[in-house]
């Protein structure tokens, strides 16, 4: 199959040929118009605002969607390393795949950790249970879960009732780059008070619309071909273009542990970001690698972050402590630091 | 790239020759296990029992995987059908991809209605709040969630309490292709007091391990080629060797409505099973199309099922009656009082 003609011949689409080519989601002006609601009450009360993005992205192969390809990702770094930031007094945008883990929710899993196991109901008045008597019935949590109930559900009323958590969510690559680009351009009004945790696991490929089948492909034909182009490399614009200020951490999800590092630093070099965390998929709930150019940390940071001069540094915590300890509590801390000394506010 | 040498060279493969080169999920023994020790339990009960399949299948592009292509479905049709065959008496196998929707829990999606916002912490103690005061810390439901949530968790400690659901997971359509066959190998047992009630949405398309990429799938080298072969046709095996006298139910969705009938009878004509229930995938909440043969439903139902003669008959609900009536209640009605045909006790 021939690439679009929009791509360069070789599949490869920048960032402005893409937005020039791809359709906006159908929701995107409602869901910016929140965000700025959001991030201009943050700025009136001095909080800084991080996004967070979280989750995989689909490609759909249909138009009417049966089929997608997937990024692996239940959304547990950003879910957890949301709480972390909302704790460490940051307000939060919370931008993940649908139905991907959320802050809060995350601790009750349907599968692994149902609540409908914990909540009991009073006994010696269901006895005469069935409807009717619903208004005599007691709701209670099992002993051995109010602790952590009660101390989540607190967490989770105060933030409601401070408002610093606003959730956006994405299906496919293309609500994901679209609402990328729209909330750094509403948080670019916050310079260096902004803060980009780019947890979620974005496709390196997508199915430009004007190749994709309008009904679900049918089988019975033979073998399935699908040729897909590359996604734009949205970093690059992300910091050159559309947040010149704000402090940009990206990931690294690698299977070989070999390649983690040389391509953490090339993404450096390449789009001139604060951090990239290294994480391999095996290991990634007991070890990170953080690697930032030096200036990243010095008080007197340059915009520009091309130095050839890297610093790696590992975080680990004890397998065995998990999960009581989570890495991203160490993530979230060293982040705010640096991210303070980016400000310069140490 | 050149289709695997146990392939008929066009990329099809047959479910033994599937089977003899794909290797099984490594849980599989200890899966089956406990299915064994569940359909023998509910055949000493004289209990029916209904293999309920439900979620997307993925098709894994590495070894070790960050990438798959995916089948879209939350799971709403198989969840939902499980509590009602759980209502009308049968044992429920209900094997689903891990994280979609469950009986009972798909009321309180994280996303749309969790239940994290109508438990409430008891106001006037939790002043004093914090860890200490835990104890003292009352958990209760508000008010407009009350009904509900004691009717679910009625029913869900009932069931729990009866022992007649019995939940396993698929994340792969190899695991869930395993599986469904080692599942049928134990309800053969219960001959025609067994049902298979097919929602999962399966992949048509596999990648044979042969051809999988060891690693994440490098990009910066142009677009993504990705070749896949057709799954066997699995429905075939299930009827003619693996279970031979179980009632078996299919779907078929589709996004073109003018070829759900036609692909629905073709369907019943090749594997000679019970009954197809076709949805369209913008319709499916409110109305299916249940075609089967004449035989489905007579008392002298024979055990081939290659009638040319179908019925068709739509149930249909009013959309705007729709969370409060479930098509699902109409559909395991109407399929119980066909099962009843199947064995023959109307």
């Amino acid at each position: 199959m021939a690439s679009s003609t929009q791509a360069d011949g070789e599949g490869t689409f920048s960032a402005e040929q893409y937005f020039a080519t791809q359709p906006p989601p159908p929701t995107l002006e409602q869901d910016i118009r929140r965000v700025r609601e959001f991030a201009q009450q943050h700025v009136k009360e001095g909080r800084r605002v991080v996004l967070v993005t979280s989750g995989g992205t689909t490609v759909p192969l249909e138009l009417n969607v049966v089929r997608f390809l997937d990024n692996f990702s239940a959304g547990t770094r950003g879910a957890t390393s949301a709480e972390y930031f909302l704790n460490a007094g940051y307000a939060v945008i919370f931008m993940h795949r649908q139905f991907s883990l959320q802050p809060f929710s995350r601790h009750y899993s349907h599968s692994t950790h149902p609540f409908l196991d914990f909540l009991e109901l009073d006994s010696a008045e269901t006895e005469y249970s069935g409807e009717a008597s619903s208004d005599a019935t007691r709701i209670s949590a099992k002993p051995s879960e109010r602790k952590q109930l009660i101390e989540v559900l607190t967490a989770y009323k105060e933030v409601h009732k401070a408002g610093t958590l606003h959730t956006l969510t994405f299906v496919t690559v293309n609500d994901y780059l679209w609402l990328l680009r729209a909330v750094a351009q509403e948080l670019s009004m916050l310079g260096r008070s902004s803060m980009y945790y780019l947890a979620a696991a974005v496709s390196d490929f997508f199915l430009p619309r004007q190749r994709m089948s309008e009904h679900k492909i049918q089988s019975g034909k033979g073998s399935l071909h699908i040729e897909m182009d590359q996604v734009p490399k949205i970093l690059k614009p992300l910091v050159n273009e559309w947040t010149r200020e704000g402090f940009v951490v990206s990931f690294k999800l690698e299977t070989d542990a070999s390649i983690l590092i040389p391509k953490a630093r090339a993404a450096l070099a390449r789009y001139g970001h604060q951090v990239v965390i290294g994480n391999d998929l095996h290991t990634r709930k007991y070890q990170v690698v953080f690697v930032s150019p030096i200036s990243s940390h010095k008080r007197s940071a340059s915009l520009a972050g091309n130095e050839e001069a890297y610093v790696e540094s590992w975080l680990k915590i004890d397998p065995s402590t998990y999960p009581q300890k989570e890495i991203e509590e160490d993530i979230v801390e060293e982040l705010v630091r640096l991210h303070d000394t980016w400000i310069g506010v140490e």
